[in-house]
């Protein structure tokens, strides 16, 4: 950490900055600049806080070295993470596809959906049970039903299954009828429920919040891997932009620059970044194009009927000529898309 | 409900419109312009969503003419919400002015700050017990431990207290010792927990989120209000900016903006919004001015050894000098502040 | 245009604004909802503007039904604008890769990589003359001496070249010397500027400001159609964000989204966005994927000894890298990637 | 400046990295860390630029330790900055309201608002001859005419004039018929037309960039400043953000962010941030609370019928109400409002 006295600075500021550092077991590293002193603290940055120094007098500014998070970072595990899910491959150099409707309405709305989207092409299954909604007057999923119609359904096409939980009270109900777990871009910083998960042991995929910073996403993914549980995927969704022409931006920088520093796999959400059905597949195959270990894209048999988020489902032939453009695209940058058992 | 047709929308296209509004219980009202056909649904606009018209074919847009929201609405009630809080109303035409620590660290630290700020004319005491970090590896809070320390120096001092709830598990709890329930920023969009404290007859205060819109923020309170708990005080304490030379970007226009819509008295809490103690005073007094029924600042006796937001603290004596600005501000915008009693 | 009146609208003040709409040459109807009175304007939309009705006593809001750009149209223009630059066709179903230095800093290190990026495949030859820098004290660009050095090298290499324009008074010896002519992204509302460049016949590519909307970047375009000039090339290059990894966040739904409205062909500079060489690659290979009809990269022979910009220019050999991965690319979405003649 | 390496950079790289900090005449100063080695550059910064290191191979981050800009700072010159405009004086202790209409659209509505502004206290009058409109369909201003009128009924009502210019070829008119020049949000980085400016001794009206952080309006001050003239006033109107119930998001905490780092006047203009009537005052008292040294507000005797930005000007009365409350604000914070003569 570097610490940055304010140019009025006194002996004494300086001092007690040192005496904080060595408090801290730390070694301070004093260097007088022309304009500014600067003192560096060396040793396990991870014993200190930032604002334990800002709060000091005298103090300008504080400067980490260290990234905060450990367990994510490359640092700490320089090769890909792979997460099995079923017989899927998740991370390293594969392609996940993960298709499904927003909202499980019916047990045959989600097998029609189901079968449709194997036969195009994916690998997993999404499908919400438990929807988290803007307003309170709006559908909020079938609950335990539709964690049931989840199985049920997955087991039948024989793809794992992925949906959101948003309680920690319904946590049990879906890591048992579930292959993977979502907590949902507005969980992100739901910490009780981010630490209960890491007590798991079961693939979670993580959706960035629309105001995180990639740093916090991965402070975030970093309390589940904590706890013990290091089967995390990432996944992009969306920022709060200022274009509401699309309902998010789409923050595609995000792939390699997490892939940069962590060695999670990083997945992409088209629908639910754009909210525009025309917008899904350029992004799918932007997302893949990237270098993005997957995408996620809802599907729904007929998207004019939808109970939540019709205008950016696809139709399942949209879905289809999506696959058939995706396949080149992994190939081109070296990827595998993985295909169905 | 407004719905825009596609320049080249066919007559099978408005039809399909026109059946699905007559479907939902409304009446349709098509409009042929010289470019665009404009078909308007006539009656009560919360038995539709925007979403049921966007994704029909030859649909270009679709807007709502009237709020989401109900009961947080100006149009619902007109007057201004004023809620009792011990001996102190909120809301209205009062300024209540709610000071303490971020985290209670000890009895003694709290019981410090509380005197300190009742002294200088806070009414209500603000004390963090269960405290949602960003880092796994930082101080996380007292839990019950410093819900117990709030309740009985709350008494000592005279003043009733407020203290953020992060998981309903908690809840139980926090309802138990605390006057007033915060909840935080990030889990605004929680939507279980909302829902559990709509059930309660407790004040809440309940803060923005970062990239929460205000139609959004209305709605978060709008799940509480649902549920039967009428008594909702909003917090905004800053959104997400792209300058970081302060830690949020603090949206005062939102203050008038939300009192034209909503009844509800509207707080801002200006430590968090700029993480700069020297920023603090300046915008609560703005706060004040921009006609903010209540401001939250963070106090600390020793900022400079604070646990968790040392940098954004008050000391004691500033906070004092503080107070003094504040009373002719309030004045002059014909407010009343609130004395302890 | 739509103007949506307040609940308590009286009488009195629906009339005026039937008279004023009247007053503009357009037809009033009045449509009498539940709960809110709803007034369409019927006629040509572009006589109005909606700040004419919206300062009116009474009304809600008011709601434009058509896009308020028309030559940018693709109501206006229905087939994709082709642009012939030299040999080179820009727009519909081409993608032109655009590259060269950040800044020309001498006649050897333009040459060098002009000579370097053809053999790489690139099409157009980019170099800066005149540099806006966000600092007085940065180096400035040569100037006059850089566009010979463009004209001359761009000559010998065979490619046309662009060049940014940053005042009026160079406007004639850029259009002089290079072949297209590049607004920068800080002066997309230099309306002046747009005006004088709409009077030449010569084609032009606009950056997209980064905190512009896709309306306000349309609306810069049109400044310049409007004056005659139909060759207008738009490119975004990032927008604005809140996470700071990288400089600006790009917005890559804005390609198809733009393509959805627009007939102008749509141009990607990831160099710019990123900022750092090691996203520049990913982000143009998802540029392609998702549509765009160019991308405009940054190449350095020594990107270490850069006068500007050094970090987010790619060394020869990277471009050369990128290139081979962007072929199969724009074959998988139907594109046909320009060659050097 | 600090440069951080990569954990695996070489001993060659560091090397690399200290010879570079040679060759700018500055010392460099290695400290190996446990986890980086850290390499600080001692001397005048202003030598170097962070993008000399960025683009070296093994290197992490480069933290500059000064601000970029010197004269803009108050490390520079620690006093407030104060400028005689007429009677008036603009920045320190002072309060400066400046009101007048958008668009100066006819000498009688001109004259009309400048006799009642002044009779409500407002020391300066504002007033558009050349408009910068985001449409070329719309009124663009009186241009010449415009400029006449103003200096005229300035005259006429005693009140030094302020208006915008925008473009290098109309400086010279501007900087004859009115006081202070205008630089509008739109060219903060028209680097040219700063130089211009620079090279003039008249008062400046710097208006911040919707997109510009702290520190690069602060480098196009500098811009000005570097030329010569000393009279710059800074001037807050709104950043983008993403809630577009207001037109901008004003960003109040500017205002005592930048008097912490900068000895130059700041004002505040809640017309163009809000972009609605209602919310113009309520956001003027908090800018005055702020702490902002002046405050510009647009005012139109008959705003319904306004060419430009009716929604957002105030009525004579309302703004006279306004007056009323901000003198004692003014008061509050120990400031002066500034009397017409």
């Amino acid at each position: 950490m570097i610490i940055v006295m304010q140019a009025r600075a006194t002996e004494d500021q300086v001092r007690a900055v040192e005496r904080r550092i060595r408090d801290l077991g730390l070694r301070p590293h004093v260097s007088q600049g022309e304009f500014r002193t600067i003192i560096g603290a060396i040793g396990d940055e991870s014993l200190m806080r930032a604002e334990l120094f800002a709060a000091l007098d005298g103090v300008e500014s504080v400067m980490p070295i260290m990234k905060p998070y450990k367990l994510a970072s490359r640092d700490f595990h320089a090769e890909d993470t792979v997460i099995d899910v079923g017989a899927c491959k998740v991370g390293g150099g594969t392609i996940t596809v993960v298709a499904g409707p927003c909202s499980i309405e019916s047990r045959e709305q989600f097998r029609e959906t189901a079968l449709a989207v194997r036969r195009a092409g994916a690998v997993m299954l999404r499908g919400g049970a438990y929807k988290p909604r803007t307003s309170p007057y709006s559908f909020q999923g079938l609950g335990e039903d539709g964690l049931r119609i989840l199985q049920d359904v997955g087991r039948e096409a024989g793809l794992p299954t992925i949906t959101e939980v948003m309680d920690v009270r319904e946590l049990e109900a879906v890591a048992r009828y579930a292959d993977v777990i979502q907590v949902g871009a507005r969980n992100m910083q739901n910490f009780r429920l981010l630490t209960e998960i890491g007590h798991l042991e079961k693939p979670v995929l993580l959706k960035r919040n629309p105001s995180a910073t990639i740093e916090e996403f991965l402070m975030s993914a970093e309390y589940i891997l904590a706890e013990g549980n290091r089967q995390v995927i990432l996944c992009e969704r969306g920022i709060r932009g200022f274009d509401h022409s699309t309902r998010y931006t789409l923050d595609l920088s995000a792939v390699p620059n997490i892939q940069g520093v962590s060695h999670l796999p990083v997945f992409v959400d088209p629908s639910h970044a754009t909210g525009r059905r025309e917008l899904v597949a350029p992004m799918a195959l932007a997302a893949v194009a990237a270098g993005a270990q997957g995408v996620m894209v809802e599907v729904h048999p007929h998207p004019e009927k939808a109970l939540s988020d019709g205008p950016q489902q696809l139709a399942p032939d949209a879905f289809a000529v999506m696959m058939k453009e995706l396949a080149p695209i992994a190939g081109a940058v070296g990827r595998q898309l993985q295909k169905p058992k």
